[in-house]
């Protein structure tokens, strides 16, 4: 199959898959996801996004419907239905189906998969990002689907011809629309520290790994939008997109000044997604 | 049939009907919603909801697939369906169905509904409070899907052997779980203004309504959790409870000094709504 769909153990094609009216995914957007994608078959860095999601369910007392190693099964069986061995892996679990209301109701949790064919995004491209007050509420340490307002902003990016927007709270710079944001400034990677106004991306995670096996020095902080203006470099990083340069914020060209340690620092990312899924 | 579910053109029992897995709200929450009832099969104020429903949808850029006449007649063919007169009536629309991407797809936006047995809460009721940190969103005005913070209050007020959770952005006290809070203070109602903090409720813009038709004076302006500590009577209004009184805020007697105004306001509301739907 190319888009495959998994809810509660059926399986279909994605398109013809559906779910409970009174899934309360439908009425609260009551859940938690995760994504990881695959190279050759293989998922990357696997193990830590499944640590992730069900941590994620902790934080909102969602309690997870099979253990991790089933669950881990599971997404190699779907991958091994897929089509392609390049693939985007999205795991979900919702809390219950059951009558609405906002008391949590008894009743098991939804497990929701879908694997389908993407391919990780090239490392050539040049983001342009607009910036947006972040007024998202305060859990945004947790991965859960209440995702409205990290829509708003990117449609708000297409709709000014970006790629996508990063979020700022007043004048701290948070995280992008589902990406984290991190600048180089004096041959020095900043990344804002993991409170609750960011997700503890898996891919900021490695990325401060592999500078630290890179010697490429890291600063754990927040920083500003006038930091943004003046640094060196602007990367995302994503699950999807790996490390990604920003040239352009608000229509207005930034960044792209350290091309040798950002390249270098991107390099090394790319190299551990190939070795960690070309290899055995 | 009880409990009645709609979604896009097709009708069944609640519990048994099912959306694509692809709708938005199930990645997203990206939909909204509103919340009508009814007596002897008649709804109260659906003007103002479907007005509502509308206002939320175009905040957020969803186009409606159906117009404000279309809609009101489809709610009219669910309740002639029902088996009671009591009802709550659950409007809502999800932007579309279309795979998983931040970015606004094209493609009709989706219409449900649901219809089933509720009475109007009693009057006598006295709601036990806890108060909660609003770490919510900025998005409090629109009636959105993203209502997991919600829940999570709810349940906490729950676990604490309460009824409902207030809300509250440091000393100022925004709005419950699901209903708007209001004080009664030397004779006077005061209420919070609707700015981005609160949903405008329908139920509260009644409230003010018969205020005024009673001759009770009300104040608009943001009050303080001391001035709740202090007030002679606290109160909700909500759709699904019109008019409630609050007797306990953290585990402690507070309010229940003014039972004069406050059950002269809360006949005017019930008499309202039974005016507005025994009659003709």
């Amino acid at each position: 199959m190319k888009e495959i769909g998994y809810y509660n153990g059926k399986i279909g094609p994605l398109d013809e898959m559906t779910v409970p009216m009174n899934d309360r995914v439908c009425y609260f957007g009551d859940g938690v996801y995760d994504v990881a994608m695959t190279h050759c078959r293989r998922p990357y860095l696997l193990d830590r996004h499944i640590d992730r999601l069900y941590r994620s369910a902790a934080l909102v007392r969602i309690g997870m419907p099979v253990g991790k190693d089933e669950l881990k099964k599971l997404v190699g069986d779907l991958i091994g239905m897929a089509d392609d061995g390049d693939l985007l892996v999205y795991l979900q679990v919702t809390r219950a189906t059951a009558p609405r209301s906002h008391a949590f109701p008894r009743g098991p949790a939804n497990l929701w998969l879908t694997v389908g064919p993407r391919k990780i995004a090239g490392r050539e491209g040049i983001q342009s990002v607009i910036t947006v007050e972040d007024e998202r509420y305060y859990f945004c340490n947790i991965k859960t689907l209440n995702l409205l307002p990290n829509c708003l902003a990117e449609q708000a990016a297409k709709d000014a011809g970006c790629d996508t927007a990063v979020f700022h709270r007043g004048e701290r710079v948070t995280e992008a629309a589902h990406s984290n944001v991190h600048i180089i400034s004096a041959g020095k990677v900043i990344t804002p520290p993991t409170d609750n106004l960011i997700l503890p991306g898996i891919s900021r995670a490695r990325m401060i790994e592999i500078c630290a096996e890179e010697g490429i020095p890291v600063e754990i902080r927040p920083f500003t939008l006038d930091e943004v203006w003046a640094a060196d470099e602007i990367f995302t990083t994503s699950s999807t997109s790996l490390c990604s340069r920003v040239g352009k914020v608000d229509h207005t060209d930034r960044g792209m000044k350290d091309p040798a340690t950002f390249r270098r620092l991107q390099d090394a990312i790319y190299a551990d997604f190939y070795r960690q899924t070309e290899t055995e």
